[in-house]
This record gives C-alpha cells, structure tokens and sequence, in this order.
C-alpha cells in the first residue's frame, strides 16, 4: 500500500535527477537497458508469465465487461496468442473518464509521484513486457527488452518530469502589491493549471509502449484522465503498464479509471469514434498518415507521430566499409520497422571521397548492399538483427510492389530463425536507382526496403533529401560528411525543414536510436508529426494557466 | 549608434528583472504608469509630434513606395488626421520578410537587447503615441498614455523574457556520454531553436500597440521576421512603434524589414491575401469572431484573441454602493470598448445580501444604473471615463438595436466633452431583463451597453455565466461573494471553462486591468481566443526544438 503522502518523498529524488537530465540533456537512465543488469531468474520468470497470459482473459484491469475481445497475432509463432481484454462501448469509457476528473485536484508532486510509482511497478515487469512486445510487433528480445522496457519508461519519465516542471514553475498564489502613490493596491492572486479535459492516446503495432506512454503520462501528469486505444494487434504489453498505474491508484483509494484501456478488432475499429467524441480533448497519435491527418484536422489538441521518409546522405567518409556496416544495421533493425530507420542512401553520381581514395557510386552501392546481404545472411545476427515482420501486408507490399525501377541489388528472402521455425523473417530488398525515380523512392516504404540514389552531386542530395523533408516528413537524417564547411550547409538546410541530422556515426551509434532526455524525437515542425518528445509544447497544450484575483 | 555587442550589457539587467518578475508574478514595470512620472515638457512636446504628424506622409519607416494611403478618423475631432503610409504589395512584403530571415542567426541575447533598445527609444515617445492612440481610438488620453505607452512595453518586455527565457532552456551543444560496458559512446550534440517562418501581426481598432506588440515581440524574439498589419483606423501608434525598431535595426547594419508595417484601407482590405500566403507561417490576430475564426481554420501557428462575453456575478456584498461604482467604472472605462470590460450582471431574483441588510433585484439594477448614469453625468469625470467611441458602427449597433427586451434603465445618449466639441461621447444604455432573454445578453454587444439579468438563484447565475463562457468565450468574470465556499464554487465552476475570475473588486482595482508579468490576459481555453500573454506556449508555438548529433 502506497499512500499519498509518502509517494512524493519516496520518489522526489528520481523527479529532481529527471529534471536535471532534461536540462542537462547529458545521458542518463533510473532503469539499465541491459536485461543482465536485472536478477537472473528474472527472464525465465518474465517468459512463464507471458506463457501463462496466453489464451486467457486479461483480468489484471479489474474491469468487468460482457464481451472479451482479442486478435493478436505472434509474428515469431504465426499463431494468435489467443489473450483476451475486456472491452467497454465508447459511452461507457467516456462516462467512466467524465467520473475520474477530479484526478486534477491532486496535487502535482503526488500525481508524480503515483505516476513514478506505477514505472517503478512495470520495472519489475521489463521481461515480461518484453515477450508479451516480441510476440505481438515481431521485435528481437532484446529490443523488445529495450524499447518496451527501460527505454520506455525512461520517455514515461521524462514526460512526469517535464510536466511536473511546467506545472511548478509559477507560484500557486502571491499578494500583488501595486504602488499607487498615496495608497497600495493589494491583491491577493492564484493561478491553476487546469486539465484541458480527458485524454485519448491511440498506439500503433509496432512499439507499443515506446510509443504510448509519453503522451499518456503526458496528459496524466497535467490533470487529464486518459483512455489508450492501443492498436488491436498489440495490446498486451500496454495492458500490462495501465493494469500496473490502475493498481497504484487503487491503492491510492484513487478512481482507477484514471486510466482505462480501449480495445477493439481491425475489422471493427472504435478509434474514430473515440476521437470524434466532444468529451475527448486531446489525443495522442502514432501511426500512418491518413488518419493521422484526420486527426490533425479535429478542433481538439493533437499530438501525432505519422510517417516520414528518412534520408542518409552520403557526401565523404573515412572508411567506407565501416560507413556500410553502419548503414546496413540501422537499416536492418526491426527489418525497417522503426519510425527511424533510413530508407533513401542519397550518393552523388561521380562518387565520394574516401581516407583510402575515391569511391564510384556503384562501388557505394556494392558496399551497402553486402553489408546487407551480410548481417541477414549472418547464422548469429541475422534473424535476431532483422527481427520478426508485424504485419504480413508490410511483405506483400515489398513482394508484389513489382518494379521499383532502377537495378534490384536484392530481393527480399525469407530468413530462418533458430529458435521460431513459423517466425516472419524477411531480408531487406536493395533497389539502386537515379533521383528521378522519386516515384519509387519518394515516400514511405516501410519495412525492409532500402534505395540507393543517384544524385547529381553533393548538393542535389541535400536538396532532395530536405525537399522529402519539407514535403512527406522526417524522423531522422543521416549524413557522412567529413568537411565542415559542407556538415554546416546539411545541418542548416535539414534544420531549415525542422529535420535533425546524425553525423558519421559508426561504431554503437546508430540513427535510429532517440535516447530521452536528450534527444527531442519528431520535431513536431514537418510532416512526420507536429508533436515532440519531450519539448515543453509537448506538456503545455495539455492544460490551460489561469489565473484568480481577490481584492486583499 | 547601438552596438550589438553592448546591448546585451546594456540591457541584461532589465532582462533579468523581467525573467524574474515572470515567475514571482508580483508587481513590476520599468516604465511609469503615470504621465506626471515623465519630464515637465514631455506632454507639449509630445502632443505637438504629433500636430506635426497630421496631414503629412509617414516618411519615418524610410520606405519608398509608390502608393501611400491612409484613412484615420479621429473620434475627438471627427476629421481624418490625414496621415498617409508607404503601401507595400503583398509580394513585396512577403519578398523583403523572407530576405530577412537570417535575424535567426543574431544569438538569443543580441535580439533581445535590440528589441529592448526599441522599447527605450518608445518609451522616449509616450506622449506622441498617446495622442496618436486618442486620436485613432477615442481612448481618454489617460487610457492612450497608459494602454499604448508603458503598458503595452511592459507586455512587450514581458513576451521578449518569456522568448530569452524558453529559447535559452536548453544547452547550445552537449557532449553526451552513454557507459556500453566495456567502453563509452561519445556523441557530440547540438540544439538549436529553428524559427517557424514569417510571423503576421493582425492588429485591432481600439488597442493598437497594446494588443500588437506581444506578438510582434514574440515572433521576433524567437527569430521569425514580422510583418504588421494593424487595423486602417488605428496605424499611428504602431507605425511609430515600428519605426524606432526598424532605426535600432539599421544602426545595427541589420535588415530592417525584419520588421514591416502592411496598410490597406477598409474598402480594399489585404489582410486576408497576407493571412492565406503560404510564407506566413504565424499569425496573431485581435479582432471580430468571424475572421479570427477563419484564422484558426488555416493550417498554420496562430494566436487570436477575439470577442467575449464578460459575467459579473452579484452573489452577496458588503457595501452595495461601492460594489455599484466599482462595476459603473468597469463598464463605463472608454465606453465598454475594452475586450476586458463586463457586458451582463447577474443578479438572483431574490436579491442578495449586504452588511446593512438585504437588496431586492430591482435596488441593485437602480443601484447600478445610478451609478452608471453618475459617472457620465459627471462634469469632470464623465467624458474622460467615457472616452470617444471608436467606429460610428458601434453607436448605431446600440440605437439601432431596437427592442433588447426587459427594462430600459438608461437610455445611451451624447455626452460633451469640454475640450473637443465634435468628439464622439456616448452614455451607457443599461438593460434590466430576465435570464430568459438571452437572445439579447447572450452575445457580445460591443460598446457602452450592460444588462442587469435576473436569475433564478445564486448558482443559477454561475451555470449563465459558465455556459456563456464556454460557448460565446469570456476574458474576464467578475464575482461579488463574501462566502468562502461560494468563492470556491464560482471560481471552480469558472475556472472549468478556463475563464478567470476576480472577486470583491473596490477602490483602485478594476476588472478590466490585465498587468503584465502577473495576469495572464485571455486564457485561450474558451472561444475568447486560442493564446494567452504570455504564457510559455505563447513562445513555445513560434519555434521548433531540432537537435544535431556528431559522432565524436
């Protein structure tokens, strides 16, 4: 039993660091992202819990419901995992949110610490989490460890944090003394943050808490009571964290419908219905572009992540083997499954330099290709690099997408996994093509799909890729430059088009990874999304200051 | 001749004083409110800048242009001041702002202390822009000194503090080290604050630097080039105010159309050719409901603030007198033509108390409307509290509106002022009606127009209030209540539809002030407007956060 008052002690210190780190933006983390840093029975016991969910209700929500829905599919089992949740009709969700506003009168530091409490609870459950994200997105373990993990809580905490900052940074309530000559004018003044209403946070398939929990702790922490629709084919790693913040508000003598869970089938969606509601005020979105305008277009407080078409330009490199292995990698992770990944190699048409001398375009394109062709052919790296493919309309998009133009370097194949003989495991198709055939490459591929461009030169890629920028989105850039003078121009032309920009990373670095705390992920000022995490437009459009006076 | 390199010494202190006083929200100003504060001759001299201005090209933007227009009336003199200004195209502004976007690269400190400059060199013309401000607005002199001269400053001091404060929030570079275990990942990072664009100032008729310059001084600060565009009625003011940026600009071999005044003339309206330009990407808008609507449609960064209905709820009193003066002098103050002005008193239909006993509805409305009658009949006060009516609109609306239903207390009527004969003076028109006309209370009636309204009890005229703000918006609420729990009810109730409220309003304190550094003005939660001065989101919304990683 956690009780109010002590939460905030217990946890101040975690709040105070958080906050530090944002302004700090140096490294940091409460939770280690290595699964060996935790106990070691805690994977087998993380796997038997998972196992035991399977082909069961999910009661852990304590909600009771006439109708138990569910439809998620293991992309590594090619079988459902046959869990069921409980699933309320819209009204009733909206009426049971409407019932839990008064969750704005607790004050800031225990709505954070109840909320920091509730990331120290899915801590214990990082393995959990993990298997239930393997078997419903097809990440890795260890990325599912990661992401749906530490890494998320960590953007959990940093949205607490943030919040709790903005929501702390003007007094409650000051005498107003107005020298007036003669006489002072006193006034006695408060202000309130008030809550903008009731939150909705719709997930996507693919990162199910990585990309769910900033904006519901987001809208938790300013006072809003939040419903999560998470997508229907991956919802149990998302239960988990809600059941978790449901019990600590229990426990909290707390309504827990705080926090509520929306669930529904591909065939029967309830998400348009639940944005649409007048109740719901803000909404939290990640996913494709389509709805992710709809959403944008509501007279509501949006918050989207939709999708982009990340760049790498390839201007000069020291060592173009390592560049390729790097290249390869980032493009390889989660078969191009993150919201990250690159997707377009821009390299201009007479070549770049390199330390060891002049490289063609083709010599570029040999290379990246072989480091793909490399780690999904590696008996070790490869399945565990590639992971699993969510969805089977992401293959049937690259297989039947006929000709991409240009010279197909190669062709997607299917890749054995050791451990999980039905596991959907594709490697990545290579397509080496000119800059006119924007038509191919000028939009979103997602999953396992890269392009090698040819550009005119240094210049034209940069165009390009900040013109893809301005007009389809971008997550990330990556450039290959080792002249200053032309790492400035990238920067400020990327920039320019709200796009941040990598450098040369090698080594452990890899473009796809935003870590909290430091790196701002989405920008919020393209088309890939108009949110950021976590800047302080993130927590501010979530409530409203306003302010009393009372003659003193 | 400033140098960049001094002013941020020069002004560091006032920047300092302003982020503090931000945040203890306690009184602050640099510039004394009060005329007498200034030189003995500051007066004479000031009021004959501007005799010298009339009937003369505005020359002082040093723009060269081929058409110059103009067309302000003022309402004193009931004559056009005959001032004309240099009338650029469109295109041509939008071409001269987009070749003035490299003010992004002057660092956060310089763009302050240069924007700070120009609020010095306006604070050296008080006067001149307060004779400017009556005679485009028909404000009383006291209000045009006040309203236009130090207090717009401190409300542009105050979105320059906020801009330096959120803009420097973040480190400029990090180096950020991750521990892998066996060795660290070493990335070196840079932030930096990329601007939106080209902002747009949409100015009004009645407060033309007041409601201008926190959003002209937001967008410059947080580096996006401005152009204004205030109302054709009212362009001196702001003119003057823009001139003396664009000297400071020029001693500062910078491009002074980082800073461009637009004209047009009602006829032939540009605004909305601005507006819809697709190199706006920020506008800021005071004005009617129906444009500022239009204005929030677009698909861009925008900041309204637009027409209210303004409560006063009369609950229980102790001196009913002074609570009837104190609302006559609100309401009256340049003739209700104040976004902060109350419109509707509700009143029970059983009366309310007061410390010498219990006051029926119809002694309050008598109260209230002697009150109102005793301020414009007043020899001295009267035509001063009044002020001129800006726009012969405003008069006509009230003669013409016919039938407002209930009681005609008070019957608007012309009222003389001493020293301009012509000048366009109007009593106010009070109405006693019933909660159930809401046809004629239940909408803004911009100008010197107050209803009494019936209710049928204390939390009846609460649940008005709040529905009147929640669906037509409201800047201010103004409640008479000396019980505590009421006062909690009220300011909930009110605060839910993200209205302010000020209770027990006597003596020096009016509904109607909004100071800077400590009342946010408008809320932007109900449909009053979508922004606040100045709260962090007013800045936040004008800037994108882009973070850059080096490998190290």
């Amino acid at each position: 039993m956690t009780e109010l008052a002590t939460l905030e002690t217990k946890h101040a210190q975690l709040l105070k660091d958080a906050i530090q780190a944002i302004h700090a933006r140096t490294f940091y983390t409460p939770y280690p992202e290595h699964p060996k840093a935790y106990a070691e029975d805690a994977d087998s016991k993380g796997r038997d819990a998972f196992a035991l969910r399977m082909n069961e209700p999910y009661t852990e929500l304590q909600v009771e419901s006439e109708k138990w829905i569910g439809e998620e599919v293991s992309p590594y089992l090619q079988t459902g995992i046959g869990v069921m949740y409980p699933q309320l009709s819209v009204e009733q969700l909206i009426s049971n949110a409407d019932g839990a506003k008064s969750w704005k009168d607790i004050p800031a530091g225990e709505r954070a610490g109840i909320l920091i409490e509730s990331l120290e609870r899915v801590a214990n459950r990082y393995f959990e989490i993990a298997y239930a994200t393997m078997h419903t997105t097809g990440q890795s373990f260890m990325m599912a460890f990661q992401a749906s993990g530490p890494h998320a809580n960590d953007r959990a905490l940093e949205a607490i944090a943030m919040g709790y900052e903005e929501l702390t940074r003007f007094p409650n309530e000051v005498d107003w003394v107005k020298p007036m000559g003669k006489f002072d004018l006193t006034l006695h003044k408060n202000w309130k943050a008030v809550p903008k209403g009731i939150g909705l946070v719709i997930g996507c398939s693919t990162f199910p808490t990585w990309n769910t929990v900033p904006g519901m702790y987001a809208s938790l922490m300013t006072g809003n009571p939040v419903i999560v629709k998470p997508h229907p084919k991956s919802i149990l790693p998302i239960a988990i964290v809600i059941s978790e913040l449901r019990n600590v508000l229990r426990e909290n003598k707390l309504n827990p419908d705080i926090i509520q869970l929306a669930v529904d089938t591909v065939s029967e969606p309830v998400t348009k219905q639940l944005a649409d509601n007048a109740a719901i005020t803000l909404i939290d979105y990640t996913g494709g572009n389509a709805f992710g305008d709809y959403i944008e277009s509501l007279h509501k407080t949006t918050f989207t992540e939709k999708a982009g078409v990340n760049s790498i330009i390839l201007d000069s490199v020291k060592d173009l083997n390592a560049v390729a292995q790097n290249i390869a990698f980032a493009a390889s992770l989660y078969s191009g499954q993150m919201c990250t990944a690159p997707q377009n190699v821009f390299v201009p048409a007479d070549g770049i330099d390199a330390e060891d001398g002049h490289k063609t375009f083709d010599e570029i394109a040999d290379a990246i290709t072989n480091a793909i062709n490399g780690i999904a052919d590696h008996p070790k790296m490869g399945a565990g690099t590639l992971g699993g493919i969510q969805n089977d309309q992401t293959v049937k998009r690259i297989k039947d997408g006929g000709n991409f133009g240009g010279s197909l370097m190669a062709e997607g194949h299917t890749v054995s996994n050791a451990e999980f003989e039905h596991a959907r495991v594709m490697s990545l198709t290579v397509v080496k093509t000119g800059w006119e055939n924007k038509e191919a490459y000028g939009h979103e591929c997602f999953g396992p799909m890269v392009f090698v461009v040819k550009t005119k030169d240094r210049n034209h890629s940069v165009e390009i890729a900040a013109d893809l920028a301005a007009t389809k989105g971008a997550i990330t850039c990556s450039a290959y430059c080792t002249d200053a003078g032309m790492q400035n121009t990238i920067e400020d032309k990327m920039n320019s088009v709200f796009t941040p920009v990598s450098f040369n990373f090698g080594g452990a670095a890899f473009v796809n990874q935003h870590a909290a705390f430091s790196d701002f992920h989405v920008t919020g000022g393209n088309p890939a999304g108009n949110a950021s995490f976590t800047n302080p437009e993130y927590i501010n459009k979530r409530f409203v200051w306003v302010g009393n006076r009372y003659m003193a």
